[in-house]
């Protein structure tokens, strides 16, 4: 086990841990056959106790190996959050108590995903909880590194599963695995890479089933193997709304997607054509998940603003490259067309940054275009062209 | 549901649950797997999540019923015990921080069977646990009663399984709750009783499925219904140790009992025949649990002080009569033994408290023994004789 050997080499190791898989949505499950809108606060303390139980288990493994083990909740730390209940966010993190048990060569347990608000009532931070918390704790104890075993041993060029010929990363920045996880690589929330972005502290991804290979995710100067192009990502929750003929005046954007905005529906990638006659065609995408909630929203403004017509499709992909190299290297967007050219796929939308190209093209050609993508920047090779 | 049609009658009401059927046992398993001697302090942390998740079901289920309602767990009270994990004694129980969710009309949810130690770490109360807490909280609130939901609609006159003409207990006193109750009633632990009494705060047992059947356990003087007799209980987990010709000296039995009770085995009958040539018949009994432990240690000191013989016995079973009445009404005992003896069963031991008077017999007529006596006190009639 990670966390004992880890012990055993001299070091003073704390644990985070999550809930056993399935565990927090057979919680939810129980709550949902009472009402279908539970208090934030009881689903709160219902599903903080799927950490608990890890947290006492992984104690007890502990000592059954000769280790001395304490599990602690959230509120033992005490971890504070603020009062948004089942997505909070955490105000303050004290480490006197875990200090003190540290300083008896005890190793600490503690529940991950949790906290507890000022007035003692048990919350939890919501997606990537657990990964937040232990680089939090990490921060705070001012750690060497923050271990995190997840199901995967690392981080890759692709998605192995659509492109075969993936790579393993052994670092990346934290720029580059926000953008990656930003876009679905779904091995780290981007909420625990910021903040370890923000308290520097480094990160190593490893996989619970054992083995050598690792991901290290640490600051841009930090990482030796500089290639154009770290990774190549499939955004499959992705659907584009249209408005057409819309009248090009000043405001019109704003009075489009502020709607939108306050339904907390995050607007992606936006496109206006250039003028004619007074007139542009208005095109963005949003998640899938949103876009029943979004026709609805933009069909009454289309009505207002007496648009021609609004188009809305959900059968489009989103593929990014991903790398410290754009910024300084010119063509890397030119080269990124051309391979989906030449494979005969159409470009329906571009968006760059510094750290990231991406196209949204239709859905059937996502997997062929991450593989093209990946072979142009020489990913597919054992020794990668660009370094 | 109960709880909320007594908030609607108009009372302050607080609920303490326990874990649901089968939750806790779940828990155990699962640190069963790990290892057969978990540390208590980690064993508490686990199983206390059994009750958090019905707290917070109960309080989902009281919001979504229009009620207004918090769980609680032990350490929010807090609750206070001592430092003997797994089967803790309560020292404090605070009641500062219920009283103001009372205050504002909201029905605190608190988890039963556990408590917090002094340095914060979660402590179960062992068995009986979750009853005790109720009562407790109930001590401290200065509730006016303490309501008990269990699988059964209260108090019978014996177990309706042996006695197909058991009655229905409208009003039963403490002590003899307490008598049925070690006796294997097993509707409540004596624990919850003892607290009850000690606090004066009475009890009502009420099922959980409904209906309007229960049972007050309440001051003696509170009981209406003076029966002699208010119940006939069996005990099965009983067996006997008969050392044979043991030298009748000062300090014998404190010889042959005091290893037993270092190793906390309960002996509860415990005859010595007539002395004969200075020699004498010395038997006890104690739980069967506890039968090969206690033979181990007693042959050791049947050799020590040359006994003749050890003889044990499991065959045997423990049939009482319960009831305020024994103190006050000379030939109870007697009408108990000749209805026994009526149908032909042999008395091996018998014992006489204020409250109780029991009679081991052989295992094979234990139920017979329990009609028998349940007719001879007139206790199958609807209308008790004994009134």
């Amino acid at each position: 086990m990670g966390v004992a050997s880890t012990k055993i080499k001299g070091n003073r190791v704390a644990v985070v841990v999550s809930a056993m898989g399935g565990q927090t949505d057979h919680l939810l499950e129980l709550a949902a056959e009472i009402t279908d809108n539970p208090p934030g606060r009881e689903q709160d303390a219902l599903v903080a106790t799927g950490e608990q139980v890890c947290a006492a288990l992984m104690a007890i493994t502990l000592e059954s190996l000769g280790h001395r083990a304490k599990s602690m909740m959230g509120l033992h730390l005490p971890l504070i959050t603020d009062h948004v209940h089942t997505r909070a966010r955490i105000t303050d993190l004290q480490t006197e108590n875990i200090s003190k048990i540290l300083d008896e060569d005890i190793i600490p347990v503690v529940t991950g995903f949790q906290g507890v608000t000022e007035d003692g009532s048990i919350s939890t931070l919501g997606r990537g909880g657990s990964d937040t918390t232990a680089v939090a704790l990490a921060a705070a104890l001012k750690a060497d590194c923050c271990e995190i075993y997840t199901d995967v041993d690392g981080v890759y060029t692709a998605d192995p599963g659509i492109c075969p010929r993936a790579r393993h990363i052994n670092r990346i920045s934290y720029q580059e695995m926000l953008e990656l996880a930003g876009l679905g690589a779904k091995v780290l929330h981007s909420r625990s890479v910021e903040l370890a972005q923000k308290f520097q502290v480094p990160l190593v991804v490893k996989s619970s089933f054992g083995g050598d290979r690792h991901t290290w995710i640490v600051n841009e100067e930090d990482v030796m193997e500089n290639s154009v192009i770290k990774g190549v990502t499939l955004e499959r929750n992705v659907s584009k709304i249209s408005l057409l003929r819309v009248p090009d005046r000043p405001g019109i954007a704003h009075q489009i997607l502020s709607p939108l905005a306050e339904a907390a529906i995050n607007v992606d990638m936006i496109i206006q054509n250039a003028s004619i006659d007074g007139y542009t065609d208005f095109t963005f995408t949003i998640p899938t998940t949103d876009l029943s909630k979004a026709k609805k929203l933009v069909e009454k403004v289309a009505a207002d603003i007496d648009a021609l017509d609004m188009l809305a499709a959900n059968n489009i992909v989103k593929v990014s490259a991903v790398g410290i190299g754009i910024k300084t290297n010119p063509g890397v967007a030119a080269r990124m067309f051309k391979s989906l050219s030449a494979e005969n796929i159409n470009i329906e939308m571009i968006s760059t940054s510094e750290y990231r190209i991406s196209c949204v093209i239709e859905e059937k050609y996502g997997e062929l275009a991450v593989r093209a993508v990946h072979n142009a920047f020489g990913l597919d090779n054992a020794v990668n062209r660009e370094d």
